[in-house]
């Protein structure tokens, strides 16, 4: 991680965990401790059982750094407690059950969960139509909800800390063969394998959320607050050309058409501008991230979420599906990396790096991290930070995580 | 086409056309009209500007065929309405204008446009923000609106004649160098090129679209009559496991996590069922077509509508882009072909046909459809309808287009 400049702090936070997921204590084991029949700490310890998962995530922060340090320090442990109360089902290998007796945690789910000595299973399809949910669609669901929890923390506390602003997320987890990637932001993952790159993540930006934005903003039109219109124009509409004919697209169409300019369309559109400088409600470049519950369109009243979710997309990646090599890996980068450099490039200092280091060497991983994040520094010639190609370096936080797999 | 049983008549519709865009007439010419000058018809002559489109589309209707018939007979001429505004334009090769002086048709515009002599384009940036808008862009965006502006047809007319029912529309359109393959509903498109084969489509199903009509839902939970919950549950919930925890995912998960069952959701699903038997509202296995203005959840006053949309997804395929040999494709199919017979299947068939024929034989194209459409219905058996695989056939209308590239 560097900071090249554009803020005085580094906005750019990371993590890196070995997390063990210790299954929730037994209510038999909580009963025990209220009857204090002091064998407590011995039965406990019999009972321990769980998973480790490793954990690589990158926080690009904005507004200061307040949500990604907190995210940076709190993140595996909201996916760690989504995991507890799944710990004997991921073991398992029948199905997951579709219906828990009762909660985990509950007296009933105990009765059947260990009286019988056997994890609650419902599974035999006791209907016609019964969907079957796989242990990856689980974790799935337990990270989509730990960064759901993750973003109320920050809301919840952010009056006794200072943690204004917000934060990109992308986040590495590797749990039982596979590797789960869950990205909210504009920060990159992609795999090379075998010199092929594989995306495993894509940026939620106001350009490629377009849709799911107008479309919210046409049903919810109060939380425009009388300032923007859901159409995207291809550039501001001036007053003096109502009644002209412009091009226009809404929340159904990827192609764009002509339509009469009416008062209506002399607001400020939801979506704005293209590329690095497409913005949100004239805000934000953004579409998902931690934090910001206090950002508001410049001097109104108007909030940027719910426009702004905190829900991750996550992609999967199973590890036993393929042979892998040492000089295959993954690569986590904020955009400070991919502004300057693209995916084949990375992929070429990926390849360049490693094979000057010994395969069995542990440092060539840090040495490719290194040298991306320099290369997409630049230099500092006398017409500023210049790059190899000499184009502009990034001024941005530039984070990397180089990650074999 | 043909008729394999499931319905009594045949609900699949087929078209195949020329279409001659013709630019609107001028509004000179509808001047010189009224006044009556009688030199109108070689004035007019001369003014005739245009282009021509390829079209090829696929109506596959249910609950009649009145909204197949009406649509195989008028979709493309609403495209060509759609594009009539857009002669001068796409035959410009300069990007086109963002803003029109005047709308098409209005005295303004030609003061512009012909006194001067030329198309009026002010594509030169004139902001410092300016999206550019490609003709490609343009034309996607003329056959989303004429899908829009048939089912409002189909709407307005359904009083006067038996318009009951609705359709999947599949259509593809070749226009200058390009072919726009727009669908929605659940036929599909795909190109098999030197082997290769490239979708040209995706499905629009409940399962496909589920995040889009569950947050529909969620945003106007009155659409949905009290009768369903917006989230998705693996199978229907008894009243006797309320407090138990069941497996749900919302319009933000894509995985599944246990949530504690309240009375809320004990009401039916939004989404239920999955492959052929997913339904929205319990009622409709697609959720793009045309049509089905009066379909409503049975007994009850709930329209599926507006859940049902009529907007289609265009994929562009340039066909300067590669190059193409005798036995290059473009198939497109209704369900009836896809149930049963997987795009590799597909193009198994298609190279197994073309290469018994002379590749300039003009028949071998619609042998391939026939013998697709004479495969996926199987042979009579004492079992019923059987395909090679002994497999059940299909029990539904089949029809394929295949259209040499």
């Amino acid at each position: 991680v560097i900071n090249a400049g554009k803020s005085q702090h580094n906005e750019d936070q990371a993590c890196c965990e070995v997390v063990f997921v210790e299954r929730r204590p037994s209510p038999r084991g909580r009963l025990t401790s209220r009857e204090g029949c002091g064998e407590l700490d011995g039965v406990r310890a019999a009972e321990v059982k769980g998973f480790y998962f490793h954990y690589w995530a990158l926080f690009d922060g904005h507004a200061g750094s307040g949500a990604a340090v907190m995210a940076s320090e709190k993140l595996h442990v909201h996916i760690c407690e989504q995991l507890r109360d799944l710990v004997d089902i991921l073991q398992d290998p029948s199905p997951p059950p579709i219906c828990l007796p009762h909660g985990p945690g509950d007296p009933t789910r105990v009765s059947v969960a260990e009286d019988e000595g056997e994890v609650p299973n419902d599974a035999v399809p006791r209907f016609h139509l019964e969907k079957a949910v796989s242990h990856e669609s689980l974790v799935i669901g337990a990270i989509e909800n730990a960064f759901k929890h993750m973003d109320d923390q920050i809301e919840r506390e952010r009056g006794a800390q200072p943690l204004a602003g917000g934060c990109r997320a992308l986040a590495a987890i590797y749990l039982m063969g596979k590797f789960y990637v869950a990205n909210a932001g504009d920060s990159r993952a992609i795999i090379i394998r075998n010199g092929e790159i594989i995306p495993m993540s894509r940026e939620f930006t106001p350009e490629t959320e377009r849709q799911r934005l107008q479309f919210l903003a046409l049903l919810r039109p109060e939380l425009l607050g009388k300032e923007f219109t859901h159409l995207e124009f291809p550039r501001r509409i001036q007053p003096k050309e109502l009644g002209k004919k412009m091009l226009y697209r809404d929340q159904n169409m990827n192609g764009w058409a002509y339509k009469k300019i009416e008062e209506d369309d002399l607001k400020f559109p939801l979506i704005y501008g293209e590329g690095k400088k497409a913005r949100m409600m004239a805000t934000i470049g953004v579409t998902r991230g931690l934090g910001d519950h206090d950002l508001k369109v410049f001097s109104s009243n108007i909030h940027i979420k719910p426009f702004l979710s905190c829900f991750p997309e996550v992609r999967v990646y199973d590890l036993t599906q393929y042979e892998h090599c040492p000089d295959d890996v993954l690569v986590l980068g904020t955009d400070g990396l991919w502004d300057v450099t693209n995916d084949r490039e990375v992929a070429g200092v990926v390849m360049e790096v490693l094979t000057s280091y010994e395969p069995n060497d542990p440092c060539r991983y840090t040495m490719v991290a290194q040298e991306l994040v320099v290369r997409s520094r630049g230099v500092l010639k006398e017409r500023g930070w210049r790059l190899a190609n000499d184009k502009l370096g990034s001024g941005d936080d530039i984070s990397v995580f180089v990650i074999p797999l």
